[in-house]
C-alpha cells in the first residue's frame, strides 16, 4: 500500500492503535493500515487503492463519536482513512455569510477563525476541541445550539465528497437557495461515511451574537420546565439559544468531578433549567432575560433563579452541565442514551422510563437531562460502582431494554443526535420498517455497489464473497 | 382503469384538460386520465394500476408550479395523479410545535387553521391560495420568508410517500431530532415527484409572530441595499423576516396593474427595499424597526423610508411587490428567471447580467427584484409588447442565453426556488457535472427502476422500450 500511495500517507503497525480505539476507550480493535491523505486527490487515490486491494474503508475525523461509527470492526479487512491532515480553512467570506473548510479542521479551531472575522458558526458540542468538521457532517452532529440554529444539516451549504469509486463530488457552492432538483448532498449528511468520504464543507455563518444572557433556574417539576420552554419560545421569540434541563443530581455529580464548584442556587428543586438568550445589534438581550424571568417568577412557573452577571459566571453555570458528565464517568461504567420523543410528551416519557428502570433495577440511579426544546433526553443509568463488571454490564443491558420498550410506545428515536454507528446498529435494524430497509439497501447498492465504504456501520450490508 | 380503481377516482375525456394546462396558461397538453385518490391507499392502488398498464404518472398538487413539473408531456402514455382530494389536516399540536397535513391541503387553508391555534406556519408565497402543501414539499418551495425560516425542506419533519412500487413510506414523525442514519425523506423534497408521490407531511410550527413591522425604503443603489442587508442581519439579529429589493420600475408596473395604488415614497431612488421585522412576546418589534432605520438613515445608507403604521398600510406596501408581477404579466409574454448567486456578488451580477441583455436586446426592459438575503434574483426581461409572437419568443430565448452565460461565470443557480420540471430541464442537464448525473441516474434507477414516476421531469430518464 505504501508503494501505491507513498510512505508519507500510510501508517501501519503499532501506530495505528490510537485510530482503532473509541472515544470512551471501551473498544480497541485494529486495522490493516491508517491512511492520512493531505488532499482530496490523495483521498481519491486512497479509495481506489483500497478497492483494488479488496479492502474496505472506515473514514475517521476526530474519532470523538459515541457510537463506534469510525472504529473498525474487521482488523484484517479494513483501512482507516483519517482526515486529520486536511485541516485547511479554504475561505471565510463574512460578506457572503459563508465559509469553506476541509473535513479535518477541528471544530473549535474553525469557530475561532470565524470569530476573528466577527462571525459565528453555531455548532457547539462538548467534543468541539477534538472533533473535526467532516465528522460533524457525517454524523449530522447536534449539540446545545440546535434549538436556535438546527442540526449540522441545517448549517451545511455544500459538500465535497470522494465517492466509493474514487470520483469526486464537487459541490462546495455557498448559494443559500439552489433548488435544482434532488439535493444530493443530503445523502451524505448523517450517512456516517457509508456512501463516501466528506473531504470539505461549505457552511452558513451568522453574525456573532455579542450579547449573551445565561440563567440557571430552579423549578418544581419537569412539567413546569416544559411549560416554561413553551412560554420562552413565544416570549423570547427566536432569540433563545439554549434550554437545557437537569435533575437535582446534576449538582451532586458535577461537584464529584469539580469539588470547588460553588452552588449557584440555595434551595432544592425538582428540576433545573439552564437558559441562554443571545443576539447581536440593537436587541437588548439582558433586558429581555430580566423581563422574561420577572414575569415567570411572579407567576410561580419558576421558583428561583440566578442570571449570570459576567462571562465568568455564565461559564460557571455551564460548568455544572459539563461537570455532570464528568461526574457520571467517575462513577464507573453506565448506560448512556440519546433519545428523542415528541416535545409535548417529554415529561411523561421521562417519568415512565425512569419508573420502568426503577422497577427492574432498584439499585441503579437514573440521570435524565438534555435539550428540552428538541425533545432530546439523555436518560443515563448508573449501576452501583462496586459491582463486578459482568453485573454492571448486565444492568446496563437491562436498563437499555427497559427504556427502549417505553421509548417505542412513544414513537421515539434511539438516536436523537449521536448517530447509529456500530453500537446502535442492532437496535436500529430491529426497529427499521421493511420499506425503509429496502430503500436504504437499494441506495447503498446503487452508490457503493462493492460495499467498500464503512461496512458494519448503520445497515451492515456486506460484500457477498 | 375505472374498473380497477372505481369510477369515482377516474376522470377522462374533456374534464382532464384543466389538469394538463400550466399555471401561466402557456402550455396545454393532455393525459390518458386524471386520477383523484381520496386516501393514501387509493394513491398506492393508483400507482400499482398505472404500472400494470405500462403508464407513467405525473403527480400534481395545486398545479401552480412555474417550471412544468406537474404538466404531462406525453398525453398518450401519462396519467395525472391529482392530490386535490387529500386535503385533511390530520393534527395540529401547538404543544409539540408541529402539525400533520395531507398533501392536497391548500397552503393558505393550512396556514389559517394553524393560526386559529395561535401558531404560525412560515411558508409564504404568491400562490398560497391555490398551491398545495404536497407540491410545496415536492418542489422545496421558497417564498418571502426563506430568509428567516428556510426553504420548505427546513420546515419538514416527516413525510408519507407512495413509492414507485406502490409501497408506502410511512414517516410522519414529529421528532425534532432523529439522527438514525441516512435521512431518506430528504430524497423526496425537491424531487418533483420523480421518486414517489408525497401524500402527507409533518411540519414544524412556530409561535405566531404577533408583532410585525414593515417598511419601504428608498436607496441610492443596489450595492447600498446589500450593505443594508448585512447591517440589518446583525442589528435586527434573527428577527428579520423579509428583505426584498425592487427597482424603480416596480412602481410603474404595479400601478399599471393596480392604478389607484398610492405612492408611498415621494422621491425617486435607484433601489427600493421592502423590509419586514417580526416577532412575538416581549421583544418590541416596532421600537427595533424605528431604532434601526433611525441609525441607517442618519448614516445615509437609506435615503428615504416609510414605516407602515397599520396592517392596512403594510398590506399596501406588499401590494407593490405583488402588483409588480401582475404588471409584468400585463405587458405580455416575457422572460421570467429565478436565479441565485453568492450573496456577496449579487449587485455585481445584476449589473453584469442587465448589461449583457441591453447589449444584445436594446429594445427590451429588465426588471430585477428578489430576495437579497438569499442571493435570489428574479431578473425578468420584457420585450416590447407590440412585436409578433415569434419575435418575442426569439428575444426571450436570446435574453435567457445572455443571462445564463453571465450566471455561469458567477457559479450561480438557474433555479433558486422554482425547481427544474420540464421547462428548465435542458438548461439543467447541460450544466450537470458527470459525477452528479451518474449519481442521480443510479438513484433514480434504484428507487424507480421502471421509470414510472414523472418521466420528462428533471433528468428525463426514460423506460428503455
Amino acid at each position: 500500500m505504501a508503494r501505491e500511495l507513498g510512505a508519507d500517507m500510510v501508517l501501519a503497525g503499532e501506530s495505528v492503535e490510537r485510530y482503532c480505539r473509541d472515544w470512551h476507550g471501551d473498544v480497541t480493535t485494529g486495522a490493516v493500515a491508517v491512511l492520512r491523505p493531505r488532499t482530496t486527490e490523495d483521498v481519491s487515490a486512497a479509495v481506489k487503492a483500497c478497492a483494488a486491494l479488496g479492502l474496505s474503508i472506515v473514514p475517521q475525523g476526530g474519532n470523538t463519536g459515541l457510537v463506534l461509527g469510525a472504529t473498525p470492526d474487521q482488523p484484517t479487512r479494513q483501512v482507516v482513512v483519517s482526515l486529520e491532515r486536511m485541516t485547511r480553512i479554504r475561505r471565510i467570506d463574512a460578506d457572503d455569510f459563508s465559509a469553506v473548510v476541509e473535513a479535518g479542521c477541528i471544530l473549535s479551531e474553525f469557530k475561532d477563525a470565524v470569530a476573528r472575522e466577527g462571525m459565528f458558526f453555531p455548532l457547539a458540542l462538548g467534543a468541539q476541541g477534538s472533533c473535526r468538521i467532516g465528522g460533524n457532517v457525517s454524523t449530522n452532529a447536534g449539540g446545545i445550539n440546535v434549538l436556535r440554529y438546527g442540526m449540522t444539516r441545517e448549517l451545511v451549504l455544500g459538500l465535497e465528497v470522494v465517492l466509493p469509486d474514487g470520483s469526486i463530488f464537487d459541490g462546495l457552492s455557498t448559494l443559500r437557495k439552489d433548488n435544482r432538483g434532488i439535493d444530493l448532498k443530503q445523502l451524505f449528511i448523517g450517512a456516517e461515511g457509508t456512501l463516501g468520504i466528506v473531504t470539505a464543507v461549505s457552511v452558513k455563518l451568522t453574525p456573532e451574537p455579542d450579547q449573551v444572557a445565561t440563567a440557571l433556574l430552579g423549578l418544581n417539576s419537569l412539567d413546569d420546565a416544559i411549560a416554561l420552554f413553551r412560554r420562552a419560545r413565544r416570549d423570547c421569540c427566536d432569540l433563545m439559544s439554549a434550554f437545557e434541563f437537569m435533575p437535582p443530581l446534576a449538582f451532586v455529580l458535577a461537584r464529584e468531578a469539580i469539588p470547588d464548584l460553588a452552588m449557584p442556587i440555595a434551595g432544592d428543586y425538582r428540576a433545573y433549567v439552564l437558559l441562554e438568550i443571545s443576539g447581536s445589534g440593537l436587541v437588548d438581550i439582558a433586558d429581555l432575560m430580566e423581563r422574561f424571568l420577572g414575569a415567570v417568577m411572579e407567576e410561580g412557573l419558576v421558583a428561583d433563579g440566578v442570571i449570570a452577571s459576567s462571562q465568568g459566571q455564565a461559564r460557571n453555570l455551564w460548568l455544572f452541565r459539563e461537570g455532570m458528565n464528568e461526574g457520571q464517568a467517575k462513577r464507573g461504567p453506565h448506560l448512556r442514551t440519546d433519545l428523542s420523543v415528541p416535545l409535548s410528551r417529554l415529561a411523561d416519557f421521562v417519568r415512565d422510563a425512569e419508573k420502568a428502570v426503577a422497577d427492574v433495577l432498584p439499585d441503579c440511579v437514573c440521570v435524565s437531562y438534555g435539550h428540552v426544546g428538541d425533545g432530546n433526553v439523555h436518560l443515563n443509568v448508573l449501576p452501583p460502582g462496586d459491582l463486578p463488571r459482568a453485573e454492571i454490564d448486565a444492568r446496563i443491558y437491562k436498563a437499555k431494554t427497559a427504556i427502549n420498550e417505553v421509548l417505542d410506545t412513544y414513537q421515539g428515536s434511539i438516536s436523537a443526535e449521536h448517530g447509529i454507528g456500530r453500537l446502535k446498529r442492532a437496535d436500529y435494524i430491529t426497529r427499521l420498517p421493511a420499506v425503509r430497509r429496502e430503500l436504504l439497501t437499494a441506495l447503498k447498492s446503487a452508490i457503493d455497489p462493492t460495499f467498500v465504504m464503512n461496512p458494519g456501520c448503520q445497515l451492515n450490508i456486506e460484500r457477498s464473497s
